[in-house]
């Protein structure tokens, strides 16, 4: 059944024994949401956890400081910010598919897996939907749930560039700031602060970058090689994806990065009229029209020749 | 006087045929400020001319779209975002020091030069204080003033990013949103687009980037050879004095540009507890707490020299 935030917050009113569901790779929405979601909960005196299947940056420790994983029998399982079982990756899609109660998401590509889902297509991330929730579910916005839920709007909206950025998005992020959301150090984090190593993995990227398509087409490699020589790792330099698109005049931007199995995994992003999701589509992934992912078990060169023709596709 | 937006309001409801000032080397609050204040007294049925001491980049001609220069009699001159007569820049100046009636800013050093002054130093950008003016007049607020409005508040704060960033900045941008502006565009000229250019010029900053006092002071250093090498121009190139302060555990990033004429200027940036500002006013320069610049008239080496001996006692 589609349910609305207050459906939602009447639903889990009437739950305990929560387990919370992040996507696999866990970004800033996916997380923040979870962990405002569960303090929210635990307010008001429910047993949540919440569960990853990969390991997640440190960068994020300050969402659930102070909280500890709590013993009980799971009764309510929920995801949020997750389009499909398969985003749930491995370990928990095995344990978990088809046994999901609810989904909270925000992805048009949503294939409704859950018994319940509240899907808010027009929501620039899953946190907007998880503020509206808490709101009705009565429970106090403190410091803390503020930051989480700030972290997934600004994380998800590029701190605000990108174009899922409504006027609703400011307006809860403006209410966050007065709930008492640490803004200064969370932007600090997530979107100023680079190591030297970063630094300097940008400007070999940059060095290397290709033009194809009469230049509305830019590649981007990073390989495992990179990484080491650098000293940083893929999770930190997840920013690095919206380079190739910084680019005036590019309208694809593709980031393709080596996975430790030695196979491919990439990040597009377009400018309007081109859609992400459509190319990404072509390699079995998804995500928003402006921003998606996909993955590729070929060469390197394959991928790049099929990315070439999908995207010569899309621009006609 | 001390005004506030409403008495500033009422002060130019009587006022006709009105100049506006703009700061040397113009930005997007300068510009967004200046333009929307025009299109809102103009709306009323005022003659209103805005002036530039320096040519202006062509990626702002979308605030002025639609409007010509009107030909009137000046009765009323004021000046928008600039702290002190210095920063109207030596044209503007000679032809003004003295005789502005009216200074709209938000800056904590500003110095009280008009006979009327709106100073509001919690405001992230003057194109705020703008706003609530611009709501007592009365006037409409169309989609190109809330485009105005945006590019002084997004500009100014770094895209939201910055520490002056408050509730009610994002509580504007919304109503700004609603109002119609363009964030998509304005982002991507303002926060997005680079040119093959620009990406080659942070390249090389990247490349000879300096770490002095313990890796807490970064210096990057821009001649006017890497300008023509790479096919930029200082004004296309004004985000990158953003850069030396992302390094993590850089506590004040430096970029110091060669003018045209020889001589240096430098854009500081700094972290808390260290003050741009006060490191700044060693040079005679100024700015804000964590945003400041200054300009040297003697060699690269002297300015640098200076720089780690004012940052190391700053430090201290």
């Amino acid at each position: 059944m589609n349910l609305n935030p207050k459906q939602v917050a009447e639903l889990l009113a009437q739950k305990d024994n929560i387990t919370i569901l992040t996507h696999f790779h866990p970004d800033g929405d996916t997380l923040g949401s979870a962990v405002a979601l569960q303090r929210a909960l635990r307010s008001l005196g429910k047993k949540v956890n919440f569960l990853n299947n990969d390991p997640v940056h440190p960068k994020y420790a300050y969402l659930w400081e102070g909280l500890q994983k709590q013993a009980f029998e799971e009764q309510f399982v929920m995801a949020v910010d997750i389009a499909t079982e398969e985003l749930l990756g491995d370990d928990l899609r095995e344990k978990y598919s088809g046994n999901i109660a609810l989904a909270i998401d925000h992805h048009p590509s949503h294939t409704f897996f859950a018994k319940d889902t509240c899907l808010e297509e027009d929501s620039a991330a899953a946190a907007e939907i998880v503020y509206y929730i808490i709101k009705h579910l009565g429970a106090e916005i403190d410091e803390k749930i503020a930051s989480c839920i700030y972290t997934g709007i600004s994380t998800d909206t590029g701190c605000f560039k990108f174009r899922n950025t409504t006027a609703r998005t400011f307006y809860i992020a403006g209410v966050m700031k007065d709930f008492g959301a640490d803004t200064e150090n969370i932007n600090e984090v997530m979107f100023e602060m680079k190591t030297r190593g970063e630094l300097e993995l940008e400007r070999r990227l940059l060095e290397k970058m290709e033009y194809h398509l009469e230049d509305r087409l830019a590649i981007a490699v990073i390989t495992q090689e990179m990484y080491r020589q650098t000293g940083t790792s893929e999770d930190e330099c997840e920013y690095i994806a919206a380079l190739p698109r910084q680019v005036a005049g590019v309208m694809a931007g593709i980031t393709i990065r080596e996975r430790t199995n030695g196979t491919w995994k990439a990040s597009v992003r377009t400018r309007p009229p081109m859609d992400a999701s459509a190319i990404c589509q072509a390699f079995g992934g998804g995500g928003h029209t402006n921003a998606a992912g996909c993955r590729f078990e070929g060469t390197l060169e394959q991928f790049k020749e099929k990315f070439i023709a999908v995207v010569a596709e899309e621009l006609e």
